[in-house]
């Protein structure tokens, strides 16, 4: 990423919409206001998750305890509607965690959940949504093991808003990382994007339109678990594109591994209902949220037998290969484009929909 | 507790200040909403921490690996305002989530931390508070590892809202929990309550008034080792009296415990600003919240030991026992006055201070 001009103001500035997209604002905001106010040896601020230390390093315990990594993940949600087509705040709220957890490959154990209530808020929502959380969970053989429920006045919030931060263990000598990349590797996305963020868009009063389609959102860890069987260590990195969609993801990955990504167009897939909606709004598929997608990045000696295991699973029946890992500029993603040509996928700037999980 | 009655109405019921305020509304809407929610094997309500399971339990290691139990707990802190005497939202969120951990006897290691901010807020006063809790996370010894922004549209949200989730370790074969008060047993608190409840809401704009207080906010851990140094298992159960007060904790060991628990007035330390301030609004310290106290119940063969262990610490300079666990009428608090009469000391029911953590 370029560095970041102007500076962010701490004196003057205000948090605007754009800090909450994901895209290059949400990142100056990390480097330039929370990276260094919480600086330590262990926050990573490049990946969605944290893999921490063995254990055994914290106390008495064998070395073999060692090998036992947590991975840790956090994510806050705040959808609005907080019921879309196909899925609601509670389920969103439990795949969104566990999927920050398996893009580390890590083998998700358990959640914690802070609900923060508006005064007012129907109880009965409340238990859909607390009941749509259980049963995600419970599929996702995870555990909600404790939680916190704080309620603000009427007007200090917007329904409710609901923070999962999930705990996973890393059985394997697994390192993914979105600086991994290597020129020559193969890109996979497991199948269309931008259903997640068409589908709640299409439940927002103001942006009222009919669509069939409905959000993509769901735990990825067993398709995670098939592609890693497949490829194994030639798996190098493993992202869910949510927030900003795939070409912010891709760009993340780009600039942490200092490569230039080619993709192409006409190998996207893109539901025709999504397309129609995205040309309706002025928007681009690519920056559309997605919940139950990841774009991966492996080894071209794996890529055949991990697009092959992908397409076995449900979750995964529409994955494609779509570019490939480049010497180019680094930091670049460019997308040959249906007509030939080239264009550059930048990053998202501006938040063409906010509060989109 | 006695049962609910009326039953959540699930139907036609709202969600209202009373379900955040950590008494009897708290609890029925987690008996009744949550806990058949989410069930499963590890949900424990009664704590305001987990404890789980080694992570031998999780994988291939070796047993010595099943002596790390995981400890995790969660708080949502939407205190209002979020700079007051003595602390700020930024510290109150690492403290007040290691704090949990610490009543379980653990070690504390990692933090997440998830933030909601409102549109317009200034970006200088979300690094003031970063900044605090970076320093109290430093200064606690443990790591922010990740974490997650959000952004909400102006009047969707107060400013900011902070979730952090710990999580630590137990080493030894502690069994804390509220649930092990036995008649005989010694009660103890820290030492004055209603401190930060009482600064919090003496910088709330509709109850401006000026005290000297200052919250207690800090973090409990170096306190709870000298306490379980000097009681050893001896300790059966350690509280941070914060929502609800100290007569919510109590209510809760007593309800846990089945056990009747009687204190005394006149042992219990209220500065005279505080007792002051609650005269004024007609609040009663023993229902206001703190966030650097601990109440703690143990055998009474340690009782001395561990009162003397407590005042030689800062923390716990002000150090008393209050109280002891007899076996009346089971869940009830009792409290004898200043003029020897006994009066109940029940749940905390409405809420007199909305958002103090």
């Amino acid at each position: 990423m370029k560095p970041f001009a102007p500076r962010l103001d701490l004196l003057r500035g205000r948090v605007d919409l754009n800090h909450g997209a994901g895209g290059r604002s949400t990142a100056q905001l990390i480097a330039q206001l929370f990276e260094p106010a919480l600086r330590n040896p262990l926050l990573n601020t490049a990946e969605d998750a944290a893999v921490l230390p063995g254990l055994a390093a914290h106390g008495p315990a064998s070395a073999a305890a060692a090998s036992a990594r947590l991975v840790v993940a956090c994510d806050a949600h705040v959808v609005s509607p907080i019921f879309f087509p196909g899925g609601d705040l509670g389920s969103l709220a439990v795949h969104g965690t566990l999927n920050d957890l398996a893009m580390m490959g890590a083998r998700p154990l358990y959640l914690s959940a802070a609900f923060i209530l508006e005064e007012g808020f129907p109880l009965g929502d409340l238990h859909r949504l607390a009941r749509s959380m259980g049963d995600a969970a419970r599929a996702a053989g995870v555990a909600i093991v404790t939680g916190d429920t704080k309620v603000v006045e009427r007007n200090k919030a917007d329904g409710v808003f609901i923070t999962t931060t999930g705990i996973g263990i890393l059985d394997a000598e697994l390192s993914l990382a979105s600086s991994a990349a290597r020129p020559g590797d193969r890109i996979i996305v497991s199948g269309s994007i931008g259903d997640h963020g068409i589908a709640v868009i299409s439940r927002r009063e103001s942006f009222a339109f009919d669509t069939s389609i409905v959000s993509d959102s769901a735990d990825l860890t067993p398709l995670v678990r098939c592609v890693l069987e497949a490829g194994s260590t030639g798996v190098r990195v493993l992202r869910d594109p949510t927030r900003g969609g795939l070409a912010t993801a891709l760009n993340e990955i780009a600039h942490s591994s200092q490569v230039s990504l080619q993709i192409r167009e006409e190998a996207l897939v893109v539901k025709p209902q999504v397309h129609a909606a995205c040309e309706l709004l002025g928007l681009d598929p690519l920056y559309i949220a997605n919940e139950g997608k990841v774009v991966l990045i492996c080894n071209p000696a794996v890529a055949q037998a991990v697009l092959h295991a992908m397409r076995q699973h449900p979750l995964g029946a529409d994955s494609a290969a779509i570019g490939e890992v480049c010497a180019g500029e680094p930091g670049s993603v460019v997308m040959q484009t249906r007509l030939g040509g080239w264009r550059l996928v930048d990053w998202l700037s501006g938040d063409p929909l906010p509060r989109i999980c």
